[in-house]
């Protein structure tokens, strides 16, 4: 099925209405000054809401206008947006420079980033607990759950990445893909699965959302790895080559850029065929499937 | 009323079904081993384990026989575990020594440190979600947002305690007391608040629980406080009188060693008189309240 029919889906202003929401969930919630600084200072910076753009697609896809989407939008983003204040930091990343500014720990101070970190992964779940569209399902709770296991898996991607450990037997192919399929993948198969679940998502709806947020998220971080080797820092808004200082597997290191590219299309035709079995509907996520192939940044 | 018919409230065996409870529920997550190992030394340390204790007290106060706090049990103590190894890091408090032995940082490097806490910080969403003893009821969503408010609160807290910020219209002791609500006590109300409602306790008794809640965390911080000045050091299993060294507002520094021994006992009478309310369920508060003032460690 192709989507003639497809529904609006318009990011510039899908990522507004994110945005208001963000600073609304954020005045609801007197934090300190020396917290609610930093927190905005990252969750707020300029940033393309991939995940909450997923998010909405996804509540689109499962039958929804997509605003359904809107709380589980906003934790998504807090998971991520938390994820890059911590991965940053001195004894992880030590980066200076994320989305074109200085990282929190050199804007605010190693303390601030920490606690700032620590208060949006908390925050997230407050965020989706103002999803109760059926207070008489477990809609909540599914959703609690979706958020546990995405932020478990994309700490234990971190783990994986920075700390290493992995079993004896494994090859390094199927350590990248270990490493990528948490760190990266996880968040953005939670931002999927959970738009769709808060819009009420029927379970073959749930389970192709769910398995092309899988060939959606290994894609994007082998395009991110290809950017690392081949991207121009100006446009990334960061310093590139990290990954090759530091000795870390990534998928051009270990298969080349030809294979790697051979991965993405296939990941990409992969992620097409749930699209088409969901229909028109799933024109958002279409849509976002393109523009996160053709990033140079 | 008086407890003559109190319930049975042996402190060891409760310490031994939490300890089994966590662990338990650490082996259903098949962690990478390089987060499972710092998660494991930091939250399964010997313990007073106070937090798991107020939680199943509290369940019996609210009518239950205590087990069915343990998956609430099992949440607060990872966050206070999370709380514990983000604050001892070199940019925050600076510890080298917790529960008498070498803190995260020390034992795993910092990167596993701010990676193991992050872990535990999302786990107890996790932990919580085993709780539905009622699906058709929100119960669930009440205990998320209840360790939401907690963590929150607790976060603040310590950005008070070391990035002040404070309004400029507060006294001394209103930001001493803004810090220990928040820092220590927030927590130690989610405990009882979350064993209380897992037991499904009806609202005046957690009316009544939440009360004492807020006079028992304030009271504890204050002991701490007095502790850190006048406490033995292999007693208390950390370096001591680092709150004078860092210039840090504690209770003693503001009012006095005096004043603040009669607001404890204040903050004691006014506890006892919401367990008299809540009746013999409540003796397992009781000797909770009673081992927290007489402590010397």
């Amino acid at each position: 099925m192709t989507s003639t029919n497809s529904i609006p889906f318009d990011t510039d202003q899908i990522r507004s209405q994110i945005d208001h929401a963000m600073g609304a969930f954020l005045d609801t919630l007197n934090l300190p000054s020396k917290l609610d600084e930093p927190v905005r200072y990252s969750l707020l910076a300029p940033g393309k809401r991939i995940r909450p753009l997923l998010a909405w697609a996804s509540a689109q896809a499962a039958g929804g206008d997509g605003s359904e989407s809107l709380p589980v939008a906003v934790a998504v983003e807090l998971i991520h947006a938390f994820s890059l204040v911590h991965d940053d930091l001195p004894a992880l990343d030590d980066d200076d420079l994320r989305r074109g500014r200085p990282t929190l720990h050199k804007h605010a101070g190693e303390a601030a980033a920490i606690l700032a970190g620590d208060a949006m992964l908390a925050l997230a779940f407050e965020a989706v607990s103002k999803v109760r569209p059926h207070p008489t399902t477990d809609t909540h709770a599914k959703l609690i759950t979706q958020l546990c296991q995405g932020t478990r898996a994309m700490i234990a991607g971190q783990v994986y990445d920075t700390l290493g450990g992995f079993d004896d037997s494994l090859s390094d192919q199927q350590k990248i893909e270990l490493i990528h399929t948490n760190k990266t993948g996880a968040l953005i198969h939670a931002a999927c699965v959970m738009g769709a679940t808060a819009a009420s998502a029927d379970q073959p709806t749930l389970d192709l959302v769910s398995g092309f947020a899988c060939d959606l998220g290994l894609k994007f971080q082998i395009i991110d790895d290809l950017l690392d080797v081949q991207g121009d820092p100006k446009l990334v808004g960061k310093a590139l080559r990290k990954d090759d200082d530091a000795n870390k597997l990534t998928y051009p290191a270990v298969l080349g850029i030809e294979r790697s590219k051979e991965i993405i299309g296939t990941l990409h035709r992969d992620a097409l065929s749930k699209l088409d079995q969901i229909g028109p509907a799933s024109s958002g996520l279409r849509l976002l499937l393109d523009l996160m192939t053709n990033r140079s940044h």
